[in-house]
């Protein structure tokens, strides 16, 4: 009898656990992403800042796979799915079959029905974004230095970040790390002191999905940093010199998005349900109802917690809990053994706000300040892929908070 | 009476010379470049081949010339000198004014008359062109995964390096040792032993500069590496699927460029006489004949050795001590005193072919093997920009003797 034929869509969190938990199966697998390397996210806003470079938080997929002699990994983009003829057709005019399939295509940012304000406000998700918002971010301060009229210079200064979720939170405590700190003494037409960070956030709070406490501890901390929080307030406009803010024009050249996001509209292709955000519905499995052979994990995925009753998450922990999962259900169902429902072990969430500050919320105990800034630079380490790169940001970070400067300050791609 | 202004157009070996060595000068310094950093680019095709990362060889300049209160520096683009008014013309419409100029813009590829072979076969000058490169060879061996016909897999196995100088000889060995060794066990459809790397040169040997015996020894390296050498050999045409080598085509989909220089076409708004490449002829004192407020130093000057009487040639040498002179004749200037012409002092030539071999010609005396590797390492790492980039380039070449392994095998741009 032939081998079963395994496709793994998505190389993140999810894909890569599902890769590495069936390492011992005796299948025929195939792994397909975009790219060629494993991004480790959580740390992506420290490239956008300048801190650390791309390589340190992204690995090949083939380097760190490569004894699993029963993987391919093929570079491709998947244009859709046929759930019938268990069929992905790449986007080269190829097509691949499976027996099994498991779709770990992660999100993007949703820019709630304004497609056209991602040219302007870029998101941050992939290591071409984090590239290009540094870019971004260093170009604006050139061009104020070359600009002479202070009106002019002003909106060069001023960054506006949309969202006041983790990646919000944390974007805008690095650039105000950036804007008030890094560059002192370096520009000679304007000081620190006329840059501007501006954190606008749909909600009453920031880090809604924390303990009040921990929220307030953020907004103080970001606020003490030289960032101005603006809570309650809605974007209605954006436009390449400015944002509208309620009532407010701002005129600025740099905005940051990280708002919302949605699932790969990819998975329209699978003609199953999805939710408000594109993410397939699935049975407590992962699988979608009617087709066992396939399981949809990770960001782009809708599943519900046994315990609380609320939808999962689209964050790290609950990905790679899924690729686990996904592993060891494959493994049952590929012996014919019943599979037992996804549990999700919730250990806590954790953001932090700049150098030796952050908020954690683990096991439902409440951390902040420097100790939770140590516990997430634990926790994060631990969780980069790859002995190398563990070793780089350990010693990038010791020397960021020595120097105050930021290592990687270049502009490689944009002519101004 | 108001403090002179200097412009100095470029940061690189030449131009960054110059402006430290105006440190304490009493004058109003201005820096142009296009980009905001120095850039070592002797190490740059480390970076084309994934030992390196871009910010590894690239110090921000106004990091390294914070502390500099006489000089500001602007990101900008030049258009043209007008060297009657004294003013430069930028990109953005804006101008500025000088007292005394000093250009160093270095330069660029060039096509012997064939402009179109750019798109195919990139050159390597900037990180851009560096990122660019890596991208397209490690893309290659993504695609000739994916492509099933053995036929077409072989053109994406292939890669040819068209220039057998140092930059050609560093790359056909650092991307020999990718394609033969490196990538070892990480691909399904094909075999390292499948890969083939061609290095074309239009003359007899090799390191044309380089004493006879040095030329033959990096030859014998090479080959010993798995790269097939071919000499006299004349490429005549180039598309995007092969290249024509005499009488011979060759199907081949990664073409690198290290084939002769050409200075900045900006220089001709200059309107002085230049040679066939595009440098400017300048005086022993590496002014402009008749225009002693304006300098021409590094790769875009066309200046005469005073004791050999030949050409001096475009290296990283000759312009880090044409900037230092630079600094000091303008020194010499700013107070009436006369000004001695440039005298190069030659320290000798290097070449790296791969881990542990290299050759040099130093103070006369040849080296080869691992001894010439140790002089190439240390000589390299003592002249790069900044502590922190001296140490982790040591580490990263530590580690990549240790493992084998490419570090920075990352292509974030691309889509296939």
């Amino acid at each position: 009898m032939a081998r079963p034929k395994v496709v793994i869509i998505g190389g993140g969190f999810a894909g890569l656990n599902v890769a590495k938990g069936l390492s011992s199966a005796n299948a025929d697998i195939l792994m397909i992403d975009r790219t060629n390397h494993h991004l480790f996210q959580p740390l992506l806003y420290q490239v956008a800042t300048a801190t650390l470079s791309p390589r340190d938080i992204a690995a090949p997929l083939r380097s760190i796979l490569r004894e699993q002699k029963n993987l391919k990994i093929e570079m491709a983009e998947v244009a859709s799915i046929d759930k019938t003829q268990r069929a992905i057709h790449l986007s080269d005019g190829t097509t691949r079959d499976y027996d099994h399939l498991v779709v770990a295509v992660g999100s993007r940012h949703s820019y709630f029905g304004h497609p056209e304000w991602e040219a302007i406000a870029p998101g941050l998700k992939t290591l071409q974004d984090a590239v290009r918002i540094r870019e971004k971010i260093l170009s604006s301060l050139e061009i104020a230095e070359r600009v002479a009229d202070k009106e002019d210079q002003r909106q060069y200064l001023t960054y506006v970040i949309v969202g006041g979720g983790p990646t919000g939170v944390e974007m805008a405590g690095a650039i105000a790390e950036i804007a008030k700190k890094s560059i002192k003494d370096e520009f000679r037409t304007f000081d620190i002191s006329e840059t501007r960070i501006i954190l606008v956030e749909g909600a009453p709070r920031v880090l809604m999905p924390y303990p009040e406490s921990l929220s307030a501890i953020a907004k103080d901390n970001l606020e003490e940093m030289g960032v101005e929080v603006r809570l309650n307030s809605i974007v209605t406009d954006i436009q390449p010199d400015g944002i509208q803010i309620g009532d407010e024009w701002i005129a600025t050249k740099t905005i940051v998005w990280a708002a919302g996001n949605m699932a790969s509209p990819m998975l329209k292709t699978l003609g199953v349900p999805v939710d408000r955000i594109g993410r397939v519905e699935v049975a407590p499995d992962l699988t979608i109802p009617g087709y066992p052979e396939i399981m949809v994990i990770g960001d782009c995925s809708m599943s519900i917690d046994l315990k609380t009753k609320a939808p999962l998450p689209g964050i790290g922990p609950v990905a790679m809990q899924q690729g686990h999962y996904a592993a060891r259900a494959l493994t049952l169902r590929l012996s014919n053994k019943k599979v037992p429902p996804f549990e999700y072990f919730d250990k806590g969430t954790m953001a932090t706000i700049g150098h030796g500050r952050a908020v954690a919320s683990v096991f439902g105990l409440q951390f902040s300040g420097l100790i939770a800034w140590i516990l997430w630079s634990i926790i994060h380490v631990a969780y980069l892929v790859g002995f190398r790169n563990k070793v780089v940001v350990m010693l990038e970070w010791a020397w960021s908070m020595i120097s105050t400067k930021r290592s990687v300050r270049l502009i490689a791609h944009s002519k101004n």
